[in-house]
């Protein structure tokens, strides 16, 4: 397969593949390149769950999501961030929480057709605020920490409130594991 | 919020968008856009989920998903595809079968944290055969079509054979609706 990058980016990049076709031709693939990311349900003692609600600017709205973030890629060495460090990076940087439990659910890609990123979902418990002084979120982010009990979490990803593929994915998968008691 | 067009690809839009932070400066927001899509959880009479095998160039891999397919946009007047139409469109391309009953399940964007694309996830029944001489699958795709019990479905998912966000959504959905008895 080749690849054509058309412009380098930040953190994105696009590129233009170039794909066979069942016939031996070849077809071009518009691919958004992404260094990947990681999501976290992070649940309470109390069987609530933490959300972040931030404006998106590429859907245009404020949403509210489970915490997230990109892979941090080293501009010097070029090395991607370890998923498990970027999870509690980002958990506290968007919450002010740390785990004490972590346990990962899954990996996934957020959208294969046109897009490299690979999510990797993790379940994060034993849950205690960071000191006020020690919080460093990211400047340019602004984000409303919510909670929700979990049952109400999955309610509002049922009615459309809570409406990114990764919050879907891992709320109804939380769903899964408790109503099997793995959770 | 301002936004500067980097690059204008054959689907794919490569954009700078700034944002203003919570201390009033601004900052810049890499933005992939895309005209939208549409996903199927196609359920057969026999409670068998038909999925499709294909190589994904972004993910470097094949992988195995519910029907899915982009929203086209007509070059002339610039008009976006009805939903509805291309999911009946992309589940006839791609699987072979039409629907007598399409009900939305709902709709999410797959990476609001990058891409603008917003998805539409339909549940469609009473399937039946499109004629072989009437197929229209497009050129350059490779699909393998496969079926598989829901239950096997869901557990593909949860031991991460289906791992795109859409998939997995999507089966997670109808687990809870079977669950519910709502499907």
């Amino acid at each position: 397969m080749e690849s054509q990058i058309i412009h380098r980016g930040h953190y994105l990049t696009f590129r233009v593949d170039t794909v066979e076709r069942a016939d031996g031709t070849r077809a071009l693939r518009e691919v958004c390149g992404h260094p990947g990311a990681v999501a976290v349900v992070a649940l309470t003692d109390d069987g609530h769950v933490l959300l972040v609600r931030q404006f998106r600017s590429p859907a245009g709205r404020e949403m509210l999501e489970i915490p997230a973030g990109t892979l941090s890629v080293d501009p010097l060495t070029g090395i991607t961030e370890d998923p498990l460090a970027a999870a509690e990076r980002e958990l506290e940087e968007e919450t002010g929480y740390r785990a004490g439990s972590w346990e990962l659910l899954t990996s996934f890609w957020t959208a294969p057709g046109f897009a490299t990123e690979l999510m990797h979902l993790y379940l994060a418990r034993d849950l205690s605020p960071v000191a006020e002084d020690r919080r460093g979120p990211e400047e340019d982010e602004r984000l409303v920490l919510e909670s929700l009990p979990w049952q109400e979490a999955v309610a509002a990803v049922e009615r459309g409130d809570i409406c990114d593929s990764k919050s879907i994915a891992a709320l109804l998968w939380l769903a899964r594991l408790k109503a099997a008691g793995a959770a």
